[in-house]
């Protein structure tokens, strides 16, 4: 390796650890940690992601980027670590060193505010709460837009720091043709919804959804010796070393699907950050691409392979001897059409994942509309409200199962949504290229046999990390961009057979 | 408070949180971290401490030392807060200044060669594997104590980085008196040992041993809104911040004594440090001032409590209600007399109340010798086992259960071992201030009444931290030094009843 490589490479290492500290910090604040801790605990992970923030944006970073790339131009070999640590790191540099100290802490409060405002509005049913602080949020982050630049749309800025290099207009091409095709399909599937779905709702231990769950990951190529699964509030995958990705679920011993197809999910992210070359440890490479990239693993896994006939035929036998009684009276069959119940609803995280596209698009649109100018935080209930009606036919009688429902908003995190139905499309467009060359993934899924595709993935998509962008792996996998085709033909094929209704 | 006091403490808010992270990630090493991870967090570990090491011997933290040194004393004012920053502070600032990065790098790696050496020549039983290793720790510690400095032994400056102001004259005044009355006192009780100590060795099931115990330390005052028990191999007391004190433990279903005693003995290591005053959080005041004084804490707890007869007749009852056949045919007498069994015996860590100081002593004895060149290394094997066969009257058959057996001296920790035995002898003369005071604490004990005992360990010595050094808690305490003067009195006293035998 190049000096000046090795250099960049050994100052990344430091800010690698300190980040990977400061997650460990935030894991434990979410399982382990006694209540009393929290001060204590908010001041630790202040400081460690200050520190590390302090090391990004330094002046000895920002030469030791020059160095590298010069040295890497100038050498004329092909050197793919040193190309990609050049223009990621490059990349992540101008971006921070654009946001003064001063406008990030003033965000950070602005958003703590925010934060605080939403949960009271929230718990008390009222939008006229939350308005004002949403006001100073959206506010700084059309101030946040200017500072980090954009060529056609100011939306295009905030939805580069989770979705690189995907423009508004990428998502409006994707994004008009999912609402063109779906909103008929919610329209012919409304009423079909399966009677026997509350089969999920019957007794099933936690101990017992535990055991099944964490077997089942085992199986399917979880490393639990470079991970581990713990019990949080809030399901979520977190990264401190190529191995140590650890997982969280919660568990309700009268609903079966949150613990299974959560931890499913969860554990396509831990899949992803397992599979990335242990060569890119502790660089800022070693992460997955983008969100939506990331969202297309855990949406394949939970969706595309999980509410699967062929896994369901698979795995059903294994759920009944597991949980005894309260599936001894129900088929694979019954059990398929139960985890795959289409009912338009308020609330996106209950969404089933036909309508699920239609909760993030509305969101895309009322984002989009907001940094253009064209609507007004003050309009933005009436707003949320028409669109329910138009895309699910349904409208909330309460904000709180409206406009309030999210948290994202009140973090400052406009550009965030997009990137879950991105994940949507993405995981079939993968799924698509897999099937054809592993001939056929759902019947190497219904003997049991995972390894195919987790390999597939792991050599066409996680290794990698960051070495390739998200459209480069589009590119590279599809030969072409994010599409919404091949997620409407899933759907329109799966539901269509389901429902016994005709949905071309 | 004064610009350049909180500017100090400011520095030391920073390199609080730091040093506290590297603890979790310590913590979650030992308990519930995947193997796969160690190499990863090795590196993490590495680079938070030598970022906090690096923040405490900075230039900024010795011109913020002496600012507000210089503040403090100008200002005429009394600031005990103040005063006891700058004195802890530049106490520290000095001793990690003396020591170059080059120094501490090449200790590190000496030191890691050590105790892999360590590992293997007591897994072959094998000194000699070691020997060449330990030669090269103790040189290295030689030049440490020089750089360190002392006055009149160098084993003064090695003492001092674990036990402050504490000298080997200090220690040898006590351990003289120690050795004189005690090894008679080990013989007078040899062969008398209770033939139903094995009563400790029945089934006593994990999870009501984890239950017992937790319920236990909860009654006597362990905050588990700020705390929490875990398992691990090797029990252990650990402080993220006041309110983030977290114990460990092991449990063996067939042998009661490892966490019913460990988890008393970290428990008392974690009163203390949840028992610091609050206003000293993130600043180095907040921990204990010295070894010595943390663990008269956990032993005043684990013994002089613990294995009291108050405490058995008390306790006995839960005992015996939680593990039900297994202590049917047990008297709280007989119960008493098993945990009270004394024994010389080869190690250390297994050793009973009465033959441990003995143990501690001779290494104290043997270390002493080696830093004053009155020891060779190569001769530290026989001197070990001559001083086992007087002192208590067992000979190790192999060097894995003789000078092998600690895992201090490849760790390059001289002058630790003696802080074992100086709380032990503190947890004395401390107690008997504390039973005058409160009228017999035996009395509170034997009807479950812990409260007295914790607040007054609370107001005469937790909630200090490191504002009183470990000789002014003995002067303001007891009005005098180290003594074994108390804790010989309590043996004495204790045994003679227990085995029915006069040892005046």
């Amino acid at each position: 390796m190049d000096n000046s490589v090795a250099a960049l490479t050994s100052l990344y290492n430091r800010i690698a650890d300190i980040n990977n500290a400061a997650a460990l910090l935030e894991w434990d604040q979410e399982t382990y940690m006694p209540r009393g801790a929290a001060n204590a605990r908010a001041h630790q992970i202040a400081t460690l992601r200050a520190l590390g923030h302090e090391l990004a944006t330094s002046d000895e970073l920002g030469q030791a980027l020059d160095a590298a790339g010069e040295a890497n131009e100038a050498s004329g070999e092909e050197d793919g670590y040193a190309t990609a640590l050049v223009r990621v790191g490059r990349r992540d540099y101008d971006k921070s060193t654009r946001l003064s100290p001063a406008f990030v802490e003033e965000s950070a409060r602005a958003e703590a505010h925010a934060k605080s405002a939403w949960r009271e509005a929230r718990e008390e049913d009222d939008y006229s709460r939350f308005a004002p602080h949403l006001e100073a949020v959206v506010a700084l982050n059309r101030e946040k837009a200017e500072l980090l630049g954009y060529e056609d749309h100011p939306y295009d800025a905030l939805l580069d720091q989770f979705e690189p290099d995907t423009t508004t207009s990428d998502i409006d091409a994707a994004f008009s043709e999912l609402r063109d095709q779906l909103v008929p399909i919610v329209t012919a599937l409304r009423g079909r919804a399966d009677g026997r779905a509350d089969i999920l709702r019957r007794s099933f231990p936690s101990a017992i959804q535990w055991k099944v769950g964490e077997e089942l990951i085992a199986s399917i190529g979880y490393d639990f010796d470079r991970g581990r699964q713990d019990k949080s509030a809030h399901p979520f995958c977190t990264t401190f070393s190529i191995s140590d990705v650890r997982i969280t679920t919660r568990v309700d011993p009268n609903f079966f699907s949150p613990a299974f197809f959560g931890t499913l999910h969860e554990m396509g992210h831990a899949l992803y950050e397992q599979g990335i070359d242990p060569a890119l440890e502790r660089t800022p490479l070693a992460d997955g691409t983008s969100l939506g990239i990331h969202e297309s693993q855990s949406r394949l896994w939970e969706n595309l392979v999980g509410r699967s006939a062929a896994f369901i035929d698979f795995f059903f036998p294994t759920l009944q001897r597991a949980f005894g009684d309260s599936l001894s009276d129900v088929s694979a069959r019954q059990f398929y059409r139960a985890a795959n119940a289409v009912k338009p609803s308020l609330i996106r995280v209950e969404a089933d994942e036909v309508t699920y596209n239609l909760h993030v698009m509305m969101r895309f649109e009322l984002e989009r509309s907001l940094f253009e100018g064209a609507l007004t935080v003050a309009d933005l209930r009436d707003a949320w409200n028409e669109k329910m009606r138009d895309y699910l036919g349904v409208v909330p009688t309460r904000d709180a199962d409206g406009v309030l429902q999210d948290i994202h908003w009140s973090m400052g995190a406009f550009g965030y949504f997009p990137t879950y139905s991105i994940g949507n499309l993405m995981a079939s467009q993968f799924y698509d290229v897999a099937d054809r060359d592993l001939g056929g993934i759902d019947k190497h899924v219904s003997e049991g046999r995972f390894a195919p595709l987790v390999e597939w993935l792991g050599e066409h998509i996680h290794r990698y990390g960051r070495t390739k962008s998200a459209n480069e792996l589009l590119r590279d996998i599809t030969g072409g961009g994010l599409s919404a085709s091949p997620w409407l033909r899933y759907i329109r094929k799966k539901y269509a057979a389901l429902y016994d209704v005709d949905l071309d």
